[in-house]
């Protein structure tokens, strides 16, 4: 897999775009997602708006559930909404009228999935898909939006991210609105939460956000780029997570699940 | 499933076997794990051997790569083995000779696996299969047995745990040997290594380990248990885990994937 992403032409990677790139700074180190393009419309202008507006800074990290998710958000619940904030409806959870790109996947998994009838990558993303529509998965790294019960569906001032098997019974039940690309690790090792599901049961415990910003509007912001899930490089680079070739391996396993093809993503190199 | 659990028949629980399971102190707390009964059985008597001459006393954990595994053992390699370990070979890996027991798998993934034709579980543990056997299931808190190249097999000195989205790439590849029943999150909270493959760059960031010991060998050992894998209330609890039907989900998934139905286990509580 070293190989082939070495091997890779400089023209199969696309640049993430800036204003979808989010930057999380934590006492011990910075998280950088990137917010999904078109899955939820109306959540990625919250969150455009919700990050402006310095609407996380000086919240926290409240919850770290073992082999499911870290969240963040207020705390508090009492900290006051910048306005103009969309109200959600459920439709964000599957896209029915998709843009009609056929999607790309190496089919390394031979279709078997527990989970949907269909699914792949599209421009850069794993994707599930009935008759009904599209809609992301809940791979390791992907961030959602927390909700209350139905008809609540969050309007993004509430975010989680999966530091755990892949937990796709969430799917379709809950806005995934983009991924962890870089510093996943200062999540994924907090401490664990001792109350009910891994809620810090004591203020002190909280991991301090101290800044989310956008990276169109921060100086110095490293410019990432992802291997384009539609590239020949992709497709191999998928191949070879389902069959491992390396010396270590005796026995190729033959097909992959979606979750355990995750999409490269760099600092760009050039 | 907390319903399910809570309405199942005491006689559907099966009591662990103290002399496989495994209690390592660290610092931070204890790490209970459970050895498999019988898919490596060199391995189970090299395992019992070293715990108990005390080999693994004083050395630490070493590696711990995020969404991968954390790792134990000797870091200095320099440390003499106790005499009388078997040499182990490939055969561990897939058992061919399976007891003949019908497994029992509620078939909540409809069949549908990435890595297998056939998979269940059986006493109480995830496996795989085909014309060649049954191996066991790289799963979340799965501990293995690390090795070199092939055809070095490991001799159980060298233990990790499965602690993101299951690698089970591995399957077949490496011999597990049990599971994490409690205190995971002492592994899985840990910071990851920055050296290649999570390895930590210095000694002070090692992780000790007080002391391991096996559970008949050792007082005050709490009873666990897990839910038999044959009872209806895990047939109840594996439709309940694919299907979620509380309040929170608009939409069952339909499915679950093997490692998605993590098999219970409690502290005995009666």
């Amino acid at each position: 897999m070293v190989e082939i992403l070495a091997a890779s032409r400089v023209d199969e990677w696309r640049r993430l775009d800036p204003s979808r790139t989010v930057l999380m700074d934590l006492d011990r180190g910075q998280v950088v997602f990137e917010l999904a393009p078109t899955f939820a419309p109306e959540l990625l202008r919250n969150l455009r708006t919700l990050v402006r507006e310095g609407w996380f800074d000086g919240l926290s990290i409240n919850r770290v559930q073992d082999n499911y998710v870290a969240q963040w958000g207020d705390a508090t619940e009492k900290k006051a909404l910048p306005e103009g904030l969309a109200t959600v409806g459920p439709k964000n959870y599957i896209t029915p009228n998709w843009p009609g790109k056929v999607w790309s996947f190496a089919g390394a998994d031979g279709g078997r999935d527990a989970y949907a009838a269909a699914h792949g990558f599209y421009v850069g993303w794993p994707l599930a898909a009935s008759s009904e529509g599209l809609w992301p998965i809940h791979c390791y790294g992907m961030v959602g939006v927390g909700r209350n019960l139905s008809p609540d569906t969050g309007s993004g001032d509430e975010l989680y991210t999966v530091i755990g098997h892949a937990p796709r019974h969430l799917d379709r039940n809950i806005a995934l609105v983009g991924r962890v690309i870089e510093g996943i690790e200062h999540m994924s090792s907090l401490p664990r939460g001792t109350g009910a599901l891994g809620f810090y049961e004591k203020e002190e415990e909280r991991v301090p956000i101290l800044s989310v910003r956008l990276g169109n509007e921060t100086k110095d912001v490293p410019a990432f780029e992802y291997l384009s899930t539609d590239s020949d490089s992709f497709a191999a680079y998928a191949d070879a997570r389902a069959n491992r070739r390396d010396p270590f391996f005796n026995v190729p396993a033959g097909g992959a699940d979606i979750c355990n093809i995750p999409v490269p993503v760099r600092r760009k190199i050039r």
